[in-house]
């Protein structure tokens, strides 16, 4: 990792709290819905239809509630109380209205490898949703630049870092997602450090790859990076 | 107009057809609600909706679709047939998924002008929906750089035009909503070419501003644009 020249960090549940929001609020919406399926039923018809609809909506708490509204239809059979679809749309409202957490440490490492290495956040999810928690945490004046991604593929970090001028040896990517995260850098041959966050949605989990450990760390808390940078 | 080095063309309406598509969307979400209430009325409470909304929600079609299944439920004092608000979300889902209509002259002035400037997309809406519509437009290579933005004031254009490394006499702008393209840009020091468009979403449009013809054209077709700038 030594000719490290960027590193790019993933937003939600990377430096700040998200997914338990998104289980909170699934678990809310499961209890509107008691009466026609039970909970664990309801969670796997939400999800099949999230992943449904992810081509067409994308990531992000407005596909999620659009994604709400279809699942509770379709669980009734349109029997439903509009006054719950009403319900609905407040959940989602609420969620993208929630106050940003950071997570432990965030400020005081970005803060030790802002003057060594350019910082990038490379969030996805909603345009507006994603600048709006940029801006609530306060994490800006860190950021040389930010990368909102419709998507965490291969050709989105190609983009990157054509964007950002660099050789893939010259990037490292730290986030919780291996799928989004970890494994599409290192394949490009970047740098990947996984810090793994207590709650995932199924969506980017998978079974752990045999990434060689020369292109991939995983840690557990953010803190660990600047000495880990700094034995390389 | 002489020190032009980058040029921006908005997507929707000034590239592409848009605006026919909402209007189209919500005439057929009239239809379904014209037992509570006349036409009229509901297109009232459904801009005032997404006028609510826009804070949260952004432009584009994702908070279009809950916009409109807000005012629904809103309307029928939750009276409605869930089945209603199925049709609605099959709507939004339609409207994601239009083919993509160039309107005249667009490759042509895009191809014109290409060797002389480095061409920009700053367009705003949902992150994905646009990324889509650039793709299936096929004009992507013509652009050195695309933007996609959750809104179009001068701060965000003061951002774009920091990005791009160029002084505001260096940018023009061309687009089809004086508020969005035009004024904002003409504030910060830089040029604009309105093109209009003969259907206008009513959030974008203004009374005329007194600009000055310096900094300002108003061009009935994308093709004047070669010309225009040649007399320069």
């Amino acid at each position: 990792m030594k000719n490290i020249k960027v590193i790019a960090f993933d937003g939600d549940d990377t430096l700040w709290v998200n997914e338990p929001y998104y289980q909170e609020t699934e678990t809310q919406f499961c209890n509107l819905l008691t009466a026609y399926l039970p909970e664990e039923e309801i969670r796997k018809v939400l999800f099949q239809t999230e992943i449904e609809n992810l081509s067409l909506y994308g990531y992000g708490a407005k596909g999620f509630t659009l994604s709400m509204m279809e699942t509770a239809l379709k669980i009734s059979e349109n029997r439903l109380e509009p006054a719950v679809l009403q319900e609905i749309i407040r959940l989602g409202k609420t969620l993208l209205d929630k106050p940003i957490e950071l997570l432990d440490g965030v400020q005081s490492v970005l803060a030790s490898l802002q003057n060594r290495y350019e910082l990038v956040l490379a969030t996805k999810g909603d345009l507006l949703d994603q600048e709006r928690k940029l801006f609530k945490s306060g994490l800006n004046p860190f950021f040389h630049h930010i990368e909102i991604m419709s998507n965490k593929k291969e050709d989105d970090y190609e983009k990157l870092l054509h964007h950002l001028d660099i050789e893939p040896e010259e990037f490292l990517m730290v986030g919780n997602s291996l799928p989004s995260d970890i494994i599409p850098v290192v394949k490009l041959g970047g740098f990947g450090i996984h810090v793994p966050y207590h709650t995932t949605w199924q969506h980017e989990e998978v079974a752990r790859h045999n990434l060689d450990t020369k292109y991939y760390r995983e840690i557990e808390e953010l803190s660990e990076i600047p000495e880990l940078l700094s034995h390389e």
